[in-house]
């Protein structure tokens, strides 16, 4: 019986060169190709949801892959990948899926989370899950630029050099900047909900956030960047430990 | 001149054999004391409001210490620290007091986080941060406990064997559990504020509790265990990477 099973994973992306498999590096795919290859005791093809960045973490990043072995009934596979993999990456749960699903071109939306914090010095428990800003930030100017940021829109301005789509039209559905005091520090948290992400994309809407933020850009630069779309107009490119993919809808 | 400093530390303990200097291991302790020497010039002698076990994390740990290095303003030590000091440690401020003032003996409150989670796999992403609960935990019995543990009482029950204090008697001024519902997990902070806590105190009554919220023991009980005084009726002791030293109160 061939069957396709789509997995929900976990992972903190701190150790690893990213999602996708690629020389120089252990990636998230390759080390649970080679689990679940260790538990199907065949050959599989693991198709994500799209890539992460190296150091970017997953809440709930989705893959499916063809198993012709009976054994494991669909919803146990984290059971049997869990014992298996590292603590870093972990099987949050399993279902069968139709054989013509596939895990990247049925994403319809997905919903990303970037965590930042000022404070007087980087604070060594937020290390590696959190971007630190040396400067206060303007959440009120930040959600301002992210009202020109939702719809249907050409985000070619937002993608990274050496991309290869040829498509650069996203709708974004979502977008909000929050902040929160906790103790010596001020954590911000920008979430963003779109139909799908060019590469790089929500890091550097991120940068250009944190720019305007900062006061460096007024928020209605943001409309002239996306109508410019030149990359050369927007933010940096905001560092890959504060970003999470928290969850694909199906 | 010589000078009394009280410095406020942020640490993650996971790689620390706790607070104290002791044998066989790097401690938090040992790294500032060694920061703290190539500054000033000179030994110094770093007394910590109290310990923290291996694998304890401090959001505000307090030390002091005397200066007898004229060049560093009073409120300047993070800056030299925080330079020489590791990822996971770091002072988060300075400022001078009294020559009589002590961390330890002048401590009126300290106020402990000890944060955990179920799910049906443990976090990747709170790895070493959390305390993973294979259960479902029941924070309104967890809470009827907490009522019996505020007040000036003795509490022998909770103080790990080998401890050398002879006086048992801590108040507890607030006491209390949350639960908040994250994507696949369920998170549980436990937040404990008193006058000072015995050895393992915290993380007895942290134990004691999840054994009362997954119904092993009555509510009640924590009145029984308290009044019996023998550590034996008490729970086990939670684990360490889910604590959090919070703040201690001058």
């Amino acid at each position: 019986m061939n069957r396709r099973i789509l997995i929900t994973i976990e992972y903190k992306g701190s150790a690893y060169c990213g999602w996708q498999i690629q020389k120089g590096g252990v990636s998230v795919q390759q080390v649970l190709t080679e689990c679940l290859e260790k538990i199907c005791g065949h050959k599989i093809n693991l198709c994500g949801s799209g890539r992460t960045d190296s150091g970017v973490h997953a809440m709930a990043q989705y893959a499916h892959f063809d198993c012709n072995y009976d054994a494991i009934p669909d919803d146990k596979f984290p059971q049997c990948a869990n014992a298996l993999l590292p603590a870093d990456i972990k099987v949050l749960c399993s279902r069968r899926v139709e054989s013509s699903f596939h895990a990247r071109f049925d994403a319809k939306k997905k919903i990303y989370l970037y965590k930042m914090y000022y404070g007087g010095t980087a604070s060594p428990i937020r290390e590696g899950l959190f971007t630190y800003i040396p400067f206060e930030l303007d959440t009120e100017k930040m959600n301002t630029a992210c009202g020109y940021i939702t719809g249907r829109q050409d985000f070619s301005a937002f993608c990274a050099s050496g991309s290869s789509v040829k498509d650069f039209v996203r709708e974004i559905y979502s977008v909000a900047v929050t902040q929160i005091q906790k103790g010596f520090y001020t954590e911000y948290y920008f979430e963003i909900c779109g139909s799908g992400f060019l590469r790089n994309m929500v890091r550097i809407i991120a940068g250009t956030l944190i720019e305007i933020g900062r006061g460096k850009m007024q928020p209605d630069c943001m409309r002239q960047i996306i109508s410019g779309k030149m990359r050369i107009n927007a933010g940096y490119t905001a560092p890959p430990q504060g970003l999470y993919l928290m969850d694909v809808i199906y």
